[in-house]
C-alpha cells in the first residue's frame, strides 16, 4: 500500500494511472494547479473506483504526503512545475511519465526533447536530490481509464537510482497482466519518451490504442 | 519470389535476413567489398538452407539484379557505400536497416544519428531517385541465423513511398510469425533506429535476444 501523488493528474495519463493504482488498493492523491479541476478527477475515479483511497487537491499538497511523486504533466508545463516543487520533493522517488513532442509537423508529432536530452533528464537537472525513474510512456491513457478491462504491454523502467528502480518496477506490476521491464540507465529514457510519438502514429494508422511488449525475455 | 541483395550481407544481421527469406524461397544475393568474405557467407548460408537459391559477389553486382536493395552495413560506412552504389540503386526499393550508434559512453551503446536525423533519412538524401523503406531494425541477427527456429516481434516499417512501403511489409511476413507494422513515413525511423539501442541494453541486462511487439493491434 503506498502512497502516490499526481503532479498534474486532472491530465488523461495522470487519471487512467491514478484509477489503476487506486484499483490496486494504493492511497492516490490528484494533484492540480487548481482544486476545482483536483475535486472533478477526485469524482471521476470515485466513479471508476468506488472503494479507492482517493484524494485531491494542489500539487504541493500530494507531493508532500506521497511515496512516489508522479509527474503526469504535458511537457510544456514540465521544467516551470519541476521547480516550483524542487523543495518539497527533495530526495523522494519521482516518476517521470513525460513525453515532449512537437504538433508543428505536417507528418504529425514528432520527438521534441527538451536540452537534457529528454523530459526524465530535466528532472534529474531541476531535481538533483530526488530519485528520478522514467517510467509509463507506453500504456495509453484511454486503455488505462477502461479499469475493468485487462492491460496489455510492458513498462520500461530507466533509472540510475538502483533501489528507486526496483521499487517502481515493483509498483508497475500492481497493475494487472502489465510487466515491468528494467531498460538500463536514466538516459535511455530518450528513447522510451520518442517511442510514445511511434505509437501515437500506429494509433493514427491502424486506429488503435496500442502499447509495447519486449519479445524474448 | 523476389531477388533480394544484400549490401554488407556478410555481417551477422544481413547474413541472418538472408538465412530467413532464403528459406521462404527467394533468391538472396550476399554482396561484400570482398569476393572472398561474400564467398565464406555464401557457404554458410548453404550450410543453414541447403536448398535456398543463394549468390554472392560485389555490392554492385547485387544492386543491379535486385528487386530489393537491403544495406546491411555498420552505420560507419553508410554515407560511403551508397555514395558509391546511387547510380546502380537508381530508382529501386532500398530497405534500410541500419543503427546508427556510438559506444563512446559508459553507460553503453547510445543513439548517434546522422545530420539528416537517421539513417534512413540519410539514404532519402543520398538516393533522390530510389524508394527508401526503413525496416528489420528489431530483429535479433543471432536469432535470425537460428533458422529452425521461429522469430518472435514484429517488424516496424517506415517510408514516404505507400507502394514500396506495401511490398516491403508483405515480404516482412515471409518470415514466419513476424508481423510487419506500418510505422508511417521515414522520419519515423528516427525513433525505430533508437529503438534497437535501448533494446542492446535490455540484452545485456536480461542476457536475451530481445524484439519488441506492438500490441493492441
Amino acid at each position: 500500500m503506498a502512497k502516490i501523488a499526481f503532479i498534474g493528474g486532472t491530465g488523461p495519463e495522470g487519471l487512467g494511472l491514478a484509477m489503476r493504482f487506486a484499483k490496486s488498493g494504493n492511497a492516490v492523491f490528484i494533484g492540480s494547479r487548481s482544486e476545482e479541476r483536483a475535486e472533478e478527477a477526485v469524482q471521476k475515479l470515485h466513479a471508476a473506483v468506488p472503494a479507492g483511497d482517493i484524494y485531491g487537491g494542489f500539487n504541493h499538497e500530494g507531493a508532500e504526503k506521497a511515496d512516489f511523486i508522479f509527474i503526469t504533466v504535458p511537457a510544456s508545463g514540465h521544467a516551470e512545475i519541476l521547480t516550483e516543487l524542487a523543495e518539497v520533493i527533495d530526495d523522494k522517488i519521482v516518476v517521470d511519465a513525460v513525453v515532449p513532442m512537437s504538433f508543428e509537423d505536417k507528418e504529425g508529432p514528432v520527438p521534441s526533447p527538451p536540452e537534457a536530452g529528454s523530459s526524465a533528464e530535466e528532472a534529474r537537472t531541476l531535481l538533483p536530490k530526488a530519485k528520478v525513474v522514467s517510467a509509463f510512456h507506453h500504456l495509453d491513457a484511454k486503455a488505462l481509464q477502461n479499469v475493468d478491462k485487462p492491460m496489455q504491454g510492458d513498462v520500461i523502467v530507466c533509472s540510475d537510482h538502483k533501489t528507486a528502480k526496483k521499487k517502481v518496477m515493483q509498483l508497475v506490476e500492481e497493475i494487472e497482466y502489465v510487466r515491468a521491464m528494467d531498460g538500463g540507465g536514466l538516459q535511455n529514457s530518450r528513447i522510451t519518451e520518442a517511442m510514445t510519438v511511434l505509437l501515437i502514429h500506429i494509433n493514427k494508422i491502424y486506429k488503435s490504442h496500442s502499447g509495447v511488449r519486449i519479445t524474448g525475455i
